[in-house]
């Protein structure tokens, strides 16, 4: 469970998530755990070399960075906008496709809990192995139904609040996603190209109405008592999010 | 309470919330309460002058996106940006200041419920009164604690997950902020301009670390099977946010 | 000629171009001959209502800004970048297509004059009458070549610097150019939608590469001693524009 | 001078610049003057290692790319809004300081030529230098005169039609600008940062009205006949450009 682990933030800004023990290892050297005990598990402690870390319990999206370096996910700003402007929070019944690693799904199921459940289908065993251990390690796997199964070919699922489709062919699932949302409730899809994106659009029965596709753009800015501009480098592009709300049957 | 609203959508997209009741008054005529039974209150109706209306419960989105017509209030793409680059969900603790009509409100609340809470300080009396009237109206007031206090005066709770401002003045809470907040809680402040931003960023004690000032763009498409193309206008500005995290004391 | 006209501001940025003569009627009131030559044609004046203008000899953008009010032309921000990025300037020899109303012709022209041509080709004859008037009114004319003939049947120029393609089929286009072009020379396309840039950049023969799409987004701020922010509101589209450039025959 | 230079561009579109010669010195084997000479000096050439190249004269944009790899230089796409939205063109009177390496002052000798005329101002002797060699390098010296004095001491020259600011304390040359400047010419300034942008703007005495700053974003896009879509990074931030223009005395 990720809250088993311990994030270390050194004076830099650079993270590592290490696990909790007696004595965490860490590439500055190792912090003692009775200095731990001392700071309260949380704080300034250094490393038998001399290493300065801030220690704390990770939060969701700092375990989520560390799943980004690794694979293609969702990225945390997006992921915030589909879970914010579809309204999805405690209580909802959410269906994702597919689970990839599980770094959506990780965002959804903090997001539903402790009341509600995302259904997490996805067709390749690894990347469902890999997303069970994810949610597991981040202690929200009671939240989440996987299911290894074709989500074009149907979906069992009834009066779901939401369905967020992150995945290459998006179009097969529009009319079993109709079928299986409750009015009101909202399709998304998240497509890296605009093609994926106008196929997806053309596909809607006419069940859903007010389709809107937006990028998000999240751009940092470098702020010091003695200037402020934005930073040089930005992510330019992630994917395209497309809002669909089912309205009538 | 607002789920006992209706929303009401035209074929165009334009929306309207109504009361529930017996029958629905739109400005395109009356929608019978007969008509609503029989689509199960959900779905497209038709009115007495024979405009055509998709009938649902508003989420909260709709709902704030009502005030939003009224009153300045931090939009929802960076509501749901502070909220889940925080982390913050059920179960959480957190600070807002001021409450303003109440929209950053809802939203928080809606993430931290059924379990956490929200403590929204507000000085301005008329304020407070509204924020907690769109509160009630959205069934989300149970989990809000307003005060009618001056937050740079001072802040009793203790362990906070997430300290949130939208203020004027932000850079009077920063000293407040870092003693009320747990270890790795964020302090975040929304503010609209660089003036503003760069004095919080100034004002942080050294037990924040790890800031970061962001800007969110989002930007609407046209997609249709006949073209694609960004939407030709933008709203290029809504406020610069700064994420601190306290790391330690 | 349009440094026969005058160019009004007034106190609010407002602008209005007026022919010159002996009084200038502004939407302010009158303002006389007498009072401008006192002022030498440029300065501040007052009207016979005791309103305030700015007078002054337009340049081309105050010109082609004009135009924008009452026709869809390539915007002076796009023209800039064709025209600085392909390196087009005095003594370029540059193929034009379509005219339009020759707002993009004078962006053009006034690059390459007093030493090189604009071969503005155009197939719909009221367009063409306008744009030619535009050009005669900016006094850049002579540097001008109006064809009125389908570029996509043929084009008799050769060695040419560059062709710009602001027309709604670029791709009829692309093995002509390929062509008229010299070696290094740059094939422009402006587009607004997606898949005219795709068909374009689909159709360019292998002689073409360095094959380069950009859109181009510029943002106001509101910049005083007090504060400094984006403006709320910008254009978020125009077009999108694709350089190509001869490398091979 | 540059147009003595070849450009070469391998397949993946990397860039370098050579000596014309006898035979060319590439990073991937030598080109044989007998081949060029066969190409007529343009199009597809292999090297004695099998490499092939495209050869062609660069133009002013690559030669100026080249620079940007060694020093900080206005982006061509800055210079040509600056050049593009302030009329600048053949015969145009221009003012730019400081010359720092020559970027900018090339971009504005190639707008001015062959009739006008840029006076470029450097304090620093070496920078002086380094510009008036690419200058002459790219066969565009006799159309700048520097000068290696401090432009916030005074500027001789009068009526001029544009005044261009590339340097750390814009502020200072404000008042000079004004006296310097014709009836509707324009002061622009070039800044990373929004302090010195506000500093500057606070600085333009009342004869200036018409105050614009904008920040120009160019966004990459990857187009294929497969797909279409954003490049995954780019330039978030070069310099917020500053626009005023001489109404009044």
């Amino acid at each position: 469970m990720w809250n088993m682990k311990r994030l270390l933030i050194d004076k830099k800004g650079k993270r590592q998530l290490v696990e909790e023990g007696q004595d965490l290892h860490t590439h500055g050297g190792v912090i003692k755990e009775q200095d731990l005990r001392k700071i309260k598990y949380s704080g300034l402690v250094e490393t038998h070399l001399g290493k300065n870390f801030f220690v704390l319990k990770p939060n969701i999206v700092d375990f989520i960075e560390k799943m980004q370096k690794r694979a293609q996910i969702v990225y945390p700003k997006d992921a915030a906008l589909i879970i914010g402007l579809t309204g999805i929070s405690s209580g909802s019944r959410v269906l994702e496709a597919g689970s990839g690693v599980g770094g959506l799904t990780l965002m959804l199921a903090n997001a539903v809990m402790p009341v509600g459940v995302v259904y997490s289908y996805e067709i390749r065993k690894e990347h469902l192995k890999e997303a069970q251990e994810h949610l597991k390690e981040g202690g929200l796997d009671k939240f989440v139904k996987f299911k290894n199964k074709d989500v074009s070919k149907g979906i069992s699922e009834k009066d779901l609040d939401a369905v967020v489709l992150d995945m290459a062919e998006p179009w097969l699932v529009s009319g079993q996603a109709a079928k299986a949302l409750r009015f009101g409730g909202f399709l998304v899809s998240y497509s890296p190209s605009i093609e994926q994106t106008k196929k997806f659009v053309s596909s809607l029965p006419t069940s859903f109405q007010d389709v809107n596709t937006v990028e998000s753009l999240v751009r940092e800015w470098e702020v010091t008592s003695q200037r402020c501009r934005p930073k040089t480098r930005m992510i330019a592009h992630t994917g395209f999010i497309t809002f669909a709300r089912k309205l009538q049957d």
